[in-house]
């Protein structure tokens, strides 16, 4: 390993016991098997240093566990992406003051391209040979695609009934596709089994999951910048494993006690599909403890039925006044067309289950509509056409004459 | 219309005989059916104001017909888009020193957002009910999109054995997409047939032709810029109407004559489908005058057999000492994957056009694989999926078990 592999990042600590152990391919605390996570010693960082980098997430690298030089190496230049002003779909709904933080045009089309460079970064530290993970989709896409730009060789592992084009959508960027006779759980416990026994694999989401993981952070921090300098009252953002979420709010409090932001309070709220609920649910029935369940929602990127990190969601969204809310398929459903009809983002199921739960906590109340608030799109309606395609169509069918034209109903 | 609605734009000039008319919604000389452009009285533009201006294609306001107020109103916050350094693409083609300007990253994953973000600001200040468009496909997007965000009636026009899935990401955002019992000509011309007829119909890419054109300059300043401030060697742009070529290579002249890049010689090369190539056998036959052609090509978003400024793009390939090139659809596929497994980046046909007419030409000794040379992707493989659905797929398929990987050939 290089000095200065991983930046300011000093050790990995076990976020259970506190435990340090040496940077290294590691993710689980061999005292107490909790969830190890990158700690760091941060030098001073300014507003001006930030704002003269890349236009991507490269721009806060002084904040992740990536070395000096890392927009050198090639990778997918991720990050950046739009925080759109969302004045017709906060007027539907009532919130004075709406922002969409639009992750769909990232280079795969979701947010997984963040975590994905950080992995990448750290899969070349540690000299790995084989970049991979086990995925049904947006991770697959990601890796995919970034391996390849890497010049590393990659191997992505799927259930192998998975939609075609999804499989096209990752084949097409490597020739190390591998379809797997089972369903995701099966796929995934594969994996864990390879990282054990092969050296040199670097499975993004198993043994460089710290790494990996930090790179969602960059959400949090490009909001607070393009909110200028600011963080806003109020948050929305899905939750599958919960680490986005939990990342979010960790780039929160980093800027706050690097003294990049004001300290002010703000509220998260986490978003579920009914379907696959297990946070909400206990979120709900006021426990701590997440019991796992079997996932059936159409939100097919959200379907992690035993959330990692699902307590530490709970423990955010409880400490800072925020929630957690589920919503039927129907509702996802309908609040990607919403999306799309007000501010012209086609989203895939994720970001339909989170504006839903944006909709449902306005409805009910739970999120105060006069607050600064900001949603997180974290995917493409691309990937998920289906989701959609029963319900959009033309509104008529003319032939092709202006006198057919002005027997319709159009305007 | 508003004192400065169309920023430093002073008229519209025929292209073909210097005739001058008023800004307004027009595109065709009244003197000689020659094409309208936008014509400017620029002040002196400093690169420290572009670079102060917004990560999109607003920096540039002062050299497009928008007024200087046009971040403003709700719009879709195009551009800015990655240049890459493909240096894997660049070492499989011999090329040395490639970039790939990717604008598959925009938000309805197309260059299409860019001109029709400039026709939106014209309807609006022309004071236009309604915003349209004929379209088959990423055009249609690019206009559904703009219209919902903008809050402005939006009515797309497709023919109506469109694939289903190009149709729900058009009506995704409208409840107005009207399938027409007909070809995309017969689209086309009724759309012409209703922006005679009606009043206040904004046809992006008919009556408000010359302010939509404009918007695809911003590709050429983005690369300028982003190369800090200088013009690349030569540049290889795909051709349907002909008008982004055109417009990147307007731009390129606008930036030297304002003093923001040193004058240099750059070549530009134009990029088709064989299946629809009128304006490349044009090139090759040495004539002036273009044949349309009924077209045949998986290309289909560059299928367009009587290409508007075809006759402009053979003036600025020849004079630049470029060409136009066409290749062949099995070499479309083939360069799609190739983009893909090099550098990470999913393109539609178009774009794989674009890379493998590149491939073409270095092989032909027509391209100096020793110059400083770009490539734009123009659009997302997404759109496209079965172009390549037939040639990418699973290496394996295996149990899900460690002993089934270890008899994979994987790695
Ligand atoms: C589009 C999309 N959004 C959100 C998430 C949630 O991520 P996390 O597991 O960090 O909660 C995922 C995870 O796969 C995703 O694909
Ligand atoms: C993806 C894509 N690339 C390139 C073009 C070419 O544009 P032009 O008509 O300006 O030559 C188009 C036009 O529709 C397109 O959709
Ligand atoms: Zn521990
Ligand atoms: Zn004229």
């Amino acid at each position: 390993m290089r000095h200065g592999a991983f930046g300011n990042a000093t050790a990995l600590a076990c976020r259970e016991c506190g435990h340090q152990v040496a940077l290294g391919p590691h993710y689980a605390c061999p005292e107490c098997f909790g969830p190890l996570e990158i700690a760091y010693d941060f030098p001073a960082v300014t507003r001006a240093e930030i704002e003269a980098g890349p236009r991507n997430i490269w721009r806060y690298k002084a904040l992740l566990p990536v070395p000096s030089d890392i927009e050198e190496s090639p990778n997918m230049e991720p990050g950046f992406t739009r925080l759109l002003k969302a004045h017709n779909l906060g007027a539907t709904l009532g919130i004075d003051n709406l922002w969409v933080k639009d992750d769909s045009t990232n280079p795969t089309n979701s947010f997984k391209d963040r975590v994905v460079a950080c992995a990448l970064s750290a899969a070349r530290e540690f000299g790995s040979t084989v970049f991979a993970c086990p995925s049904t989709g947006n991770l697959a896409n990601a890796v995919a695609a970034a391996g390849a730009r890497a010049g590393i060789k990659t191997v992505v592992f799927i259930p192998s009934d998975l939609e075609q084009p999804k499989q096209v959508n990752s084949a097409v960027y490597t020739d190390s596709l591998v379809a797997v006779n089972g369903n995701y759980d099966d796929v995934n416990r594969l994996a864990s089994e390879i990282a054990g026994e092969e050296e040199g694999w670097a499975f993004v989401n198993v043994n460089v999951r710290p790494y990996y993981a930090e790179g969602s952070k960059t959400l949090g921090y490009e909001i607070a910048e393009q909110l200028g300098w600011r963080l806003p009252d109020q948050i929305v953002i899905p939750v599958a494993s919960g680490s986005q979420l939990t990342k979010v709010h960790k780039a929160f409090q980093e800027l706050i006690s690097l003294g990049l932001v004001e300290d002010k309070p703000y509220k998260v709220y986490g978003a579920q599909a009914t379907g696959c609920s297990p946070v909400s649910v206990a979120y709900k029935a006021g426990v701590d403890a997440i019991r796992p369940v079997k996932p059936a929602t159409i939100a097919k990127s959200l379907a992690i039925g035993n959330p990692a990190d699902g307590v530490y969601v709970l423990d955010i969204c409880r400490e800072t006044g925020g929630s957690v809310e589920d919503i039927t398929d129907e509702e996802v459903r309908a609040a990607i067309v919403l999306l799309a009809r007000t501010e012209g983002i086609f989203t895939e199921t994720a970001g339909g289950t989170t504006v839903g739960v944006l909709k449902k906590l306005v409805e009910s109340g739970a999120l105060d509509p006069t607050l600064e608030t900001v949603v997180i799109n974290t995917g493409h309606g691309l990937k998920t056409l289906d989701a959609v395609a029963g319900s959009v169509g033309p509104a008529a069918t003319i032939d092709p004459s202006y006198a057919a034209f002005t027997r319709t109903e159009i305007v």
